[in-house]
């Protein structure tokens, strides 16, 4: 159902400040919303539903900086909640970046998933820097002609200024989302094929076989397999997360490029704008509507919910927070 | 057959000695026995052979310097061949971010392909940095939804330094080499399905017939074709190169991490070790021999050249050569 956006923010800022502050409560629910206008309905509101939800978490400490150098900083997010930490990590890294061209911030012990990585790669590049942002995640991924989960669904989001909005992209590098399987399960629903593996290694389309087993990777081959590596390795190890586990503390990683260290911002935005330009007015295949290019639908559904003032949820969630 | 390698590396030296100095003629020979060592035969001394081989460039002008911060780096390569200058800029950008924790070096007006990108990334892992190398290429991939070709096979390279040898991974972002088109081609073969589409968007398994229309990306679908896009971005635009373009001045942006910016280098490197014990010894599929790693059978076959001192290469090759 339809819900004005203002009201909706109240709500939101009147449930979260029994644990948090106003300007904590505002920096989450800035990513909520984001997530819900966008249409990922996966990544917004439903994450203060549940056994977990979001305003109940009891942070183990505040958030606390480990590691700072002009170029970087590594955070302890003391569990605290991802949308809330990452939007700290996304100030830093974007103030290291305009100070000195490039950001590097390191965030571990996460409460929970990174939500949708766009939201904070959109942010760095409408600052006119380039964005990148990793998030490590519990090992439900199996390697490359292995059966045993090692790696998370790891996505990975990129963000590039242009003329007009930034050109953003993020991905989860498995072939279905964690959630995906959870909500099949709920609903008693198979999954496609060639998406899982049960626990001895046997393709199935059994959710549960599939909790028990593992995902594939978003390729179901060698190359997205190694991207999932990498990405295990950038937002794990390299920022004191666990990783190849089942269980620890999560990770992020963000990073921000200026494109000044090699080239005028206003040339790269213009060549941006043009390739963009270039992909829209491509041949498209008979079976296509419009091309779209990565992050487009979702642009295009936020920028209506802002327009109309008007947001549309699922009347359970709204039910279950006492919103409706 | 096989030659001994000091042996090769001597006639090559000779061979290149006619357009370019000793200096440079040892970093392309590095290059050249590197991949063939590594047992990648499309990136090694083929390339000094056909209608347009690498020891008859003439280059428009000597490497220049473009941009020069701290952190960052742009040349303007002359059109000198690809692995003298990206042996350059894998030096630059080694010391930028030995001496400020990052470095970040473009390269445009390449006479030719990057080559492996796996060779320069190892050599920044070899220094404890994270390498991450990518390039751009003539326009050959169709963006997803699309029939018209506007990527290159983009390919990317990612090294992770580690306690015993660095972990090396590279792909092309394209389900196939247009390399592997070409000898396809030549041999008069058909191409595997669901590789490549003709100039009205159909699938294809005629070579002439997908290098008149695209290849697909390395997935078929909109991720792949999202990663596609992120290096023609960070490879074409941001290094000044051409880009969605099937002729011009090809590009390549190197980037080097120094983990300690974040995490101390000792525990990185710990870190990195046990995830690869840990996918090493995860349960494999049936089918499948040993588990290998990304990189892990080049990096045997060169460290069996190294020890016996000899290294395989086509007589073909040799005998155009006149190295036989």
């Amino acid at each position: 159902m339809k819900i004005a956006i203002t009201e909706l923010r109240q709500k939101i800022l009147n449930t979260l400040s029994a644990n948090f502050t106003m300007e904590e409560a505002n920096i989450i629910a800035d990513y909520l919303l984001w997530a819900d206008m966008s249409g990922n309905k996966t990544q917004g509101l439903i994450k203060m539903t549940g056994t977990e939800p979001l305003q109940s978490i009891k942070p183990q400490h505040e958030i606390k900086v480990e590691r700072d150098t002009k170029l970087s900083q590594l955070i302890n997010a003391g569990a605290n909640p991802a949308p809330l930490v990452s939007g700290v990590a996304t100030d830093v890294v974007i103030q290291k970046a305009k100070e000195h061209g490039f950001g590097l911030v390191g965030v571990h012990n996460y409460f929970s998933s990174n939500g949708a990585q766009a939201y904070y790669a959109e942010r760095i590049a409408k600052e006119d820097l380039i964005g990148i942002v990793l998030c490590s995640q519990p090992a439900s991924v199996a390697p490359f002609n292995t059966i045993d989960p090692l790696f998370g669904t790891n996505p990975v989001g990129f963000s590039f200024p242009t003329q007009n909005d930034p050109l953003v992209f993020d991905m989860a590098t498995s072939v279905m989302t964690w959630y995906g399987l959870v909500l099949a399960k709920a609903r008693g629903e198979q999954i496609p094929e060639n998406m899982a593996i049960d626990n001895d290694g046997n393709l199935t389309t059994d959710p549960a076989q599939a909790m028990g087993g593992a995902l594939l990777p978003f390729d179901r081959g060698y190359k997205g397999s190694g991207i999932g590596m990498a990405i295990e390795i950038m937002a794990g190890p390299l920022v004191n997360a666990a990783y190849a586990d089942l269980e620890g503390e999560w990770g992020a990683l963000f990073i921000a490029i200026d494109p000044d260290l090699l080239i005028d911002a206003e040339k790269f935005k213009s060549s941006c704008t043009d390739l963009i330009r270039k992909i829209k007015s491509a041949r498209k295949k008979p079976e296509t509507g419009e091309v779209r290019l990565p992050g487009e639908r979702a642009q295009a559904a936020r920028k209506e919910a802002e327009q109309s003032g008007y947001v549309v949820l699922d009347e359970a969630i709204l039910k279950e927070l006492g919103y409706n």
